[in-house]
């Protein structure tokens, strides 16, 4: 139940616990706890019915997105307000956007990755991908195009990092996404449903378009330099490559793992 | 002619004016000086037979990247080694790679992106794109997927900058790059030349796949929220769309680029 617009956030000063609670949030970012910011991404986890604890605006913040944001939280969401200044050494943000929220959010279980049956699972499985900017790029990108859903192996950064929760932009509430999995869980995991499981690489026999993405997938991205690691390399069913013109060292994983993912849809819409 | 390894790189204190030159050029990045970082990129620009003027290293980046990097540089090339500490403070990068340089480039004429006859013109053109890191994305997959030349309009961020010449990863290096040209300018020249303009939208009836990139084409990118200026939009020949399963706003300007290139490239081979 919305409050009425009327109900004001609560000032606190620049010493309030609160900014505390905020600075480690967005420092560490452990889950369950989930540090958001920007009014985008909170409204993406509103509208996916993600539990907000505390929404804290700038001055101006609330001045320019509270007559828009306000209306939205609910009625158990705690409210406050700090001047520009405090809020802004509570970010990590370069450029803050004046609005920022703790919520609870829990990983979803691997099995959830592979959907409840149609379409075809189309899972993207991230093996030792350290930059969270990119896991959460691919995340976005999964959610684009249609993935049943995404998981993080155990040598992945986490989803729940505010930087891969910012560059998924909303996308991290839209499909199911595990996290720390065993490497060895997720290849037992997708045996036993029958999901073919083909690794992204720099070299690879198989071209995107020869690949057959419109059966059960799992797609496995690796690091930019490092690719996906050999022994996950040898367990795959396949690898493919994205060719390309130019002898370039590779492209970064969210590019690869974005086109790869739009190689996949364009493939399941035929 | 490369010199012997021997030479060794002059050591600066931490108040000499050639660090100060680094960081005004990481700063401020105007063309045609050109800031480089890390020794991937210095590699790359080297192997271009770009002229680096002046090489700075760290003293942990000489002793470990100096023994492979040294033979590399041209006599013409003034070589100084800084503390850690006063190397770190003229780079603007968040986690310095040991090695930066100073190198004259300018920017190619417009002319130069439309190729020199086979392949036919893949032209990539951003406009209103703000963020270089996107920008650089865009150039080093246009790199990799065989696109004729790059082309910056004016209200473009600058492919000189040191974010954007990060980003592209040594690919500025590998094709013409025109900058700052007028859209007025550029239509004129894809009028001239039966090049087919395409914008990307965030909605159209033209699906990628369906798009006709075989021939002579200039892809037209805007910024993720705003798209391509509408004027612009309303100069090109027509607009594509990439489909997405989910509604979601669209997709970053470096990862809709990528995977239009990516069919482009797809279309090309067959």
């Amino acid at each position: 139940m919305p409050r009425p617009a009327a109900i004001e956030p609560t000032p606190i000063g620049r010493h309030h616990a609160l900014l505390t609670e905020f600075r480690r949030a967005f420092k560490a970012g452990p889950p369950p706890l989930l540090a958001l910011e920007g009014p985008r991404v909170l409204s993406e986890a509103i509208r996916a019915g993600v539990r907000l604890d505390q929404v804290l605006f700038s001055r101006t913040g609330l001045a320019q997105l509270g007559p828009k944001l306000l209306p939205q939280f609910s009625k158990h969401t705690e409210l406050a307000v700090a001047d520009d200044a405090a809020f802004a050494a509570a970010m990590d943000a370069a450029h803050p956007q004046g609005v920022a929220a703790l919520a609870q959010f829990a990983a979803s279980p691997l099995a959830a990755a592979f959907g409840s049956g149609a379409p075809a699972p189309l899972v993207l499985a991230a093996a030792g991908l350290q930059d969270p900017g990119n896991l959460g790029t691919l995340i976005r990108a999964a959610d684009a195009f249609g993935a049943t859903g995404v998981v993080a192996l155990a040598d992945t950064a986490s989803p729940f990092n505010p930087k891969c929760v910012r560059a998924s932009a909303g996308s991290l509430f839209h499909l199911p996404v595990a996290s720390k999995v065993p490497a060895a869980d997720l290849v037992a995991a997708c045996r036993a449903r029958g999901v073919r499981v083909v690794a992204a690489a720099a070299r690879a026999d198989l071209a995107p378009e020869a690949a057959q993405f419109e059966g059960p997938t799992c797609l496995l991205l690796g690091q930019e330099a490092s690719g996906v690691p050999r022994e996950l390399l040898r367990a795959a069913d396949a690898a493919v490559a994205i060719p390309m013109a130019r002898e370039i060292d590779s492209l970064n994983a969210g590019l690869a793992g974005a086109i790869l993912l739009y190689e996949a849809a364009r493939q399941r819409r035929r």
